[in-house]
């Protein structure tokens, strides 16, 4: 440990290195529940590559394993510390290097959080759509690490759809630079996506080239309300089918349309079963709006209200973005899930799900991605209580069964973890478990990278 | 090689296999010049996906390499056998499974025509968007084997992008099944990605899970002159700065156009030195269009010329995607190069290609994936002439250095195969060499898949 701590010291300056254990235990655990977390031996917050090497240099020398880290906004505790780790924060490099609206590129540090980007690339004319709902915190490491989502996906896709190269520090203090600069490029295997999702188990991303599109027109917000979780699956399949691309699609259930307004005063219709938000940023958005209208009324809808404008629109994605935080004040814990369905197997899904929760007396609010077949139960209980807390814990884990029963995934966006790691091996099976072994030893033959997270 | 057949035949059907060495010499190589080829021991052409898990099993009881082939349109040698391999010709397996316009997805097996999809999807009201000028005969296990680009990419991306998830036979003849069928999802490490331009090194593909777009409407194109390739790409660069999104950004020089002539009788302005056509597919094309020709025409075009209608479009189309066949007619052979530099970049690099030609003293034709900077320089030359030859190989190399000079690819779209191992090492460095080995040996460690090709 005091070897350790002097061979850091060594390539590393003072103020980069965090020995203070209360500070330290600030950086043991994400924004997981239920999720081990150990003591750090040390947090190290390097501002320069070089010193990210160092690092990874004296981690492979000693044998020290090492958690990298992001805002820690994550969901499924793979930034958790692990006992006597050096935890990596990226969190101090936090530099854009370039914006080219020619090449529509961005070049960033890993530390850069998601709502600076955007609103650096904005002022160019241009948009990086991936939007976590935890923009204004996590950071781009962090949203490549896992992969992340949000509400464009339905347009626009995810962040692995985004990022053209990498570099980054391998186990053993090597720096290694995937993919490109240019728009295409085949040359040899994709790194650079093997990278994304792989929640700092192959290597430190220490710098990012990320692909940019041109700004589009402000979208715009409708709101219809459902009688029936069915009622408004059946119209968001009718919505996709007839070829529309709404550049949001967003499902609310009762639950947490309530539990919003209880958090933010929203005014949205209380009563509902529930609310579908659908939006448009196309030149003429209320046309758009009106077709889709009119396929919800025809699925049932009771109410359709488009937005009166841009700042009645931003309120209702407010409200959404603030769905998952607002669920966990409905009882004193959640567990939040992250299933993704065929879109066509949505309607399914949500029922199940309500069978699960009856079946365990919870409560299960749920907000979806609904374009993306992408849902998010949120199990409400509470954890003083033991029974309830069990039923949580068996409710979670057959929501996930239930999921990959109807061709789903285990997870969406918010990754594997600690939280899901004995339902990934599930997931993928045995053939697939192995070859990721081989792999993992490809990049870190010592295992010093986040262990024990993800398989 | 008794052996070999002996237990080819115990679980093939007698019609599934060659072995006249007229007939199997015919599927020796693909259509890239002055790669070696091999002569196999013999073909295989399995219909299921057990026939597949057969050969491979095979393959690794008896230590026989195998080469993946689908319709060997392919431009690096990639599908080229080597002397003594089982080629494991995909084509016969080429059932549309699935075609869902809810979840916007094809299932498809790996020996289906890219036009065939197409054609097929689009009358469902969906669009398959990857469309390489070959379209009409090579495999979507081919373009997921290259990881294949084509006219459409500036707008839509390219394979990599529409390709969900896998299944894929491995070298010792298990099954492994990649990715998902959902819109969105991030279990585990992205081995769907792994596979896409691996070019057959790593597995085979016996299924595919295609993302589907809704049909767009009919494009329409601009043609525009211009005196010099360097205000085309002026033109280029504002065109993308401004934030427009073409459909299709395609510049082609004067030797492509007059060689088009020539085969086609197609009227293109003979005389200009770059003809830009651009195209847009959206609601209201004509209004897009009025705007790039502004661009082109500050820019310095000479002349702009809208299509009347979608049959005029239709035609320019066809002239840029002859455009690779009518350059081979220029001389008696010809080397094609597929260098990718970042937009910015286009007009440097097109000047120093033309440097290039006139240093070596050679006929380079280009044609040119504008809106993504992805330059094919078509090297011409008579192949009965030594000196000739060895001038046109070393300007394609020049060529590629050049690209890499100016942050660039060496290959934007076709491939490594046989014809850029050597540079592929250049390119990705060491480091990156070594990793690309160790995933190799994960998948394949006894080195049966494609050997020799790619690195
Ligand atoms: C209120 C709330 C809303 C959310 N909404 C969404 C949403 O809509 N969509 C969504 O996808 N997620 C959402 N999340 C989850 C979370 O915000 C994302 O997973 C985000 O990408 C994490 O970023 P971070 O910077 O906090 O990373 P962290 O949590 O610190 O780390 C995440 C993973 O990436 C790794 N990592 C971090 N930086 C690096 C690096 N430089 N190199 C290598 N590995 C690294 C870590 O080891 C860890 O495995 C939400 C979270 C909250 C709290
Ligand atoms: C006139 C012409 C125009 C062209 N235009 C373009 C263009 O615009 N854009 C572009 O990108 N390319 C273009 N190409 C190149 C070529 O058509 C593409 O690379 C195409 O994707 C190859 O498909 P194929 O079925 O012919 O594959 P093949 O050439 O048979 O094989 C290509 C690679 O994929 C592997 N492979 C094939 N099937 C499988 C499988 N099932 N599992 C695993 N590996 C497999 C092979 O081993 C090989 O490595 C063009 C070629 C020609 C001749």
């Amino acid at each position: 440990m005091d070897g350790l701590l002097e061979q850091l010291r060594a390539g590393l300056p003072a103020e980069s290195l965090i020995t203070d254990s209360d500070v330290t235990a600030s950086y043991a655990h994400d924004m997981a529940s239920f999720c081990e977390a150990g003591t750090p031996a040390v947090v190290v917050l390097p501002r320069t590559v070089e010193q990210v090497q160092h690092v990874m240099r004296t981690a492979t020398a000693l044998r020290v394993p090492v958690v990298p880290q992001g805002a820690r906004t994550g969901l499924s505790g793979a930034a958790n510390a692990s006992d006597g780790c050096i935890v990596l924060s990226l969190v101090k490099m936090d530099r854009i290097l370039e914006i080219s609206p020619v090449d529509r590129i961005a070049v960033v540090e890993p530390g850069v959080v998601n709502a600076v980007l955007s609103r650096a690339v904005n002022e160019h004319g241009l948009y990086y759509p991936p939007d976590p709902s935890s923009w204004e915190m996590c950071t781009i490491g962090g949203n490549i690490g896992t992969a992340s989502g949000g509400l464009c996906c339905v347009k626009y896709g995810v962040t692995a759809e985004y990022v053209l190269g990498l570099e980054v520090v391998l186990a053993d203090g090597r720096l290694l630079t995937t993919g490109r600069r240019t728009a295409k490029g085949v040359a040899g295997y994709d790194l650079t996506r093997l990278f994304v999702g792989s929640e700092g188990s192959l290597g430190i991303v220490v710098k990012a080239v990320l692909a940019l599109k041109p700004r589009p027109p402000q979208q715009l917000v409708l709101a219809a309300e459902f009688p029936s979780a069915a009622s408004a699956c059946d119209a968001i399949c009718r919505i996709m089918e007839r070829g529309h691309t709404p550049s949001l699609l967003e499902l609310m259930d009762r639950t947490t349309v309530r539990a919003v307004n209880k958090m933010a005063g929203m005014g949205l219709p209380d009563t509902t079963e529930a609310l579908l938000l659908a939006a448009f940023d196309t030149p003429d958005p209320s046309a758009d709006l009106a077709a889709v209208a009119e396929l919800c009324t025809a699925a049932g809808a009771t109410d359709v209200v488009p937005a009166e404008d841009a700042a009645e629109s931003e309120m209702l994605l407010q409200a959404r973005r603030m769905s998952l935080t607002a669920l966990e004040t409905v009882k004193s814990a959640t567990m939040i899930d992250d299933v993704c369905v065929p879109r066509s197997k949505l309607g399914a899904m949500l029922e199940g799900t309500a069978a699960v929760a009856e079946k365990y007396d919870l409560t299960i609010g749920v907000c979806v991605h609904a374009g993306d077949g992408n849902t998010h139960p949120v199990v409400c209980f509470d954890h003083t209580d033991a029974d309830e807390s069990r039923r949580a814990r068996e409710s979670f884990d057959e929501i996930m069964a239930l999921g990959l029963e109807l061709g789903g995934t285990i997870t969406g966006e918010h990754g594997v973890g600690l939280l899901k790691k004995e339902w990934l091996a599930r997931e993928l099976g045995e053939v697939s478990v192995e070859l990721h072994r081989g792999i993992k030893q490809a990049f870190d033959p010592l295992g010093l990278l986040n262990p024990g997270k993800v398989f």
